[in-house]
């Protein structure tokens, strides 16, 4: 099993592109149908203040004017090579981590990855300033980043898809359509890592899984969606 | 269109039950056909302390011990008489709201609901001294509680599915299965939300949301599922 | 459980309207939003000719001329009040039945309804002089019908979907979101009436539907899509 | 676009062998939950006689005894090498065809596909005896086959999904979860094969599409699943 643990993700530049209309599939179909005109697929150009730590809408015009909003930035991708010696498109995501496009990838987070293949291939890119949860205009405000990650090596615990840990919670990934197999499979790991890696009786995991996961949703854009399960950190018997 | 504010939502008992396990269709299914014997569907039972604001485990007896969480009181299942005069069971919900088992349904919220019937037949329920995201195990901690709200009417503005207002976010409620439908609904109401009472032009309604949508889950177990789009009110233009 | 013979169904008009454009939401997302106009929901008047059992298409006028297609009459919708004492509109469907729009509710089926009420509240309506499978155009040939039926009484036996029977093949009936879960309440109830009414061993039950299942599309328009699981009589052990 | 022609698949063994049970995804979750046991994931043993041109079933024994079905040889796996340099399992299906376990690619019929690489790399394999339609055992009778097949080279025609062709149809087919996403790409297809390559006005298309498609399921077992959109070539109009 692979940790990285992301210590900088800083946008390197001063400007960002991003799409400027919601993906269509994220919208009801009606809606979009009964809509005289769909909004071009226009790009939008944001200037990215590393010191202010702002993003400001350039273009398009619109009643925002020049909207400022504060950076987050975060990775949408990052993985290692898939089993079965399998080469896919960074486009989607599966067990091996990919273009999940969740928020939480931001600097400060450890991410837990199955190995496939000698040498794990970890591979990382898609930098975003900042995102909305879902990416559901499909894209976050696009940028190159500065990234300084570490990486280490521990003995495979049964992980089945990506695992993290963040100050305060762990967290399980889930990468599928529709959102409700991404729902399963992110529910699955975590009573998995909970069973079988915190020792956990099962009755117990369910308990406290029952009560007190919270959900993050990563992307409901790309063509495995994903989301995330998490429970916090405080709430684990010491062990 | 009704409008209903929650002034307190406090349980007024000392005892909670609550499912034990978490529902098989949250889980993968071949996780489930592997397990060798499947958790029963037993029943915990925790002791509240609404001076404390703490929910304690009683049993089963687990490794959690008298596990302690905080309270953090909501309800469930609220809403009105659904359109075309149809009654509807209150285990599912729909655009009249209903069974959405959401947590962010806590004292202070406001809530907008279309209204399709004289007198728009407004019912609550389904007290949760606490809940998991998703409410996974099938229910919160069950308890009867003390509500006090207050309800207004204002003008139908458009409205297709449940609207809310936090101290800091309006949000929207889209209830179907998939989850991916959920999405759909709610991502469409926020955007119907911003373009024809908000007045923002769509085109910066579509920046606006796609960089700036936030999602929580409501519950992924009822026969409809409830995701929550929601939108920063510090991010809205002046109006 | 009320058994209902379908002995007739013939339309008794020479008119039927129908959809003459096939559902947004049956389409890819992308296609819609790049399509530069939508069809309009315009309407198609088809001439029945019940002597010849045919359908002519009169209008719009398209390439298709007076295109000409045989009648296949069937009913889009019947069923019984369902549990609870709900009162749910006759636009969608579940396990009572309701507007499933399959097209083998022709003359000769006999279906199987489980019974939630005293008097079990039989309904019927959406006579279709013929329907594509799917009804992905959100109608079919809409006629009025002369409608012979014969009902009679069964013990229950467990069912908890509509099951059929024509002179083939056994079927029963999922009513469900997304397709995938139609499908499961569909491929379940087979398995339980091939155990539970039909007293196949539950491993030759498997081994049996699993390689031999046909599988028929409803409605992919309706709030609820339906899904039709079958099994060839003769395939059946003889009892 | 490549169209390859199937003349023979005919089996070349005597013994095949398949799965004696139904995937856990396609059945009810609560059904699994509250079976006391599982069927073990049993191999069944089939015996093939290629010239009475049946199948026999050997092992294991249960109350079908020996049953004997009719052969109905088809491929369950082809394609192309998907594009962007993509190696993607055969486990799983896309635009470029692979694990479809569609029944009706069988001796006679033609399919088209879309070309992403020079030389376009056909595959096949996955012989099946015969199959269960949506292939919910998660085998067919697997065997080796003896294939036939001519390929020829057609100008690409906008073809994005598989198409196909039999003595009595034209087809389209989608492979994705969600089967309602499946049902999207098949009949939007088939939508644009009926305008761009056959010259319909697209009005003509959605009333011929809308009252006259068919569907077949392909697969409900693989990580994608497979439908299939076919309309009747007696219905299009003469060119």
């Amino acid at each position: 099993m692979l940790a990285v643990h992301f210590d900088k993700i800083w946008p390197n530049r001063d400007r960002a592109w991003a799409s400027a209309s919601i993906a269509p599939h994220v919208l009801d179909p009606a809606y979009l149908h009964d809509q005289p005109a769909a909004p071009e697929r226009a790009i939008a150009e944001w200037q990215i203040d590393t010191e202010q730590a702002t993003a400001t809408l350039l273009s398009p015009g619109t009643a925002l004017g020049h909207l400022v909003l504060p950076l987050d930035p975060m990775l949408g991708c990052f993985g290692v090579a898939p089993d079965r010696g399998q080469a896919i498109s960074t486009a989607t995501s599966g067990p091996y981590g990919g273009n999940m496009d969740y928020r939480g990838f931001r600097p400060g987070v450890t991410v837990f990855l199955p190995v496939f293949t000698e040498g794990a291939l970890f591979f990382l890119g898609d930098g975003h300033a900042r995102q909305g949860e879902g990416e559901i205009a499909g894209t976050g405000l696009e940028i190159s980043m500065d990234v300084e990650f570490s990486v280490s090596l521990h003995p495979q615990a049964g992980t089945r898809w990506p695992r993290g840990e963040t100050a305060g919670h762990l967290f399980t990934v889930g990468n599928a359509r529709p959102l409700d197999q991404a729902v399963q499979h992110a529910t699955t790991e975590m009573l998995r890592w909970l069973c079988d890696t915190l020792h956990l009786d099962e009755l117990g995991a369910h308990i406290l899984l029952g009560h007190c996961a919270e959900y993050d949703t990563g992307n409901v854009f790309d063509p495995a969606y994903t989301m995330v399960c998490k429970i916090g950190k405080n709430l684990l018997p010491a062990t």
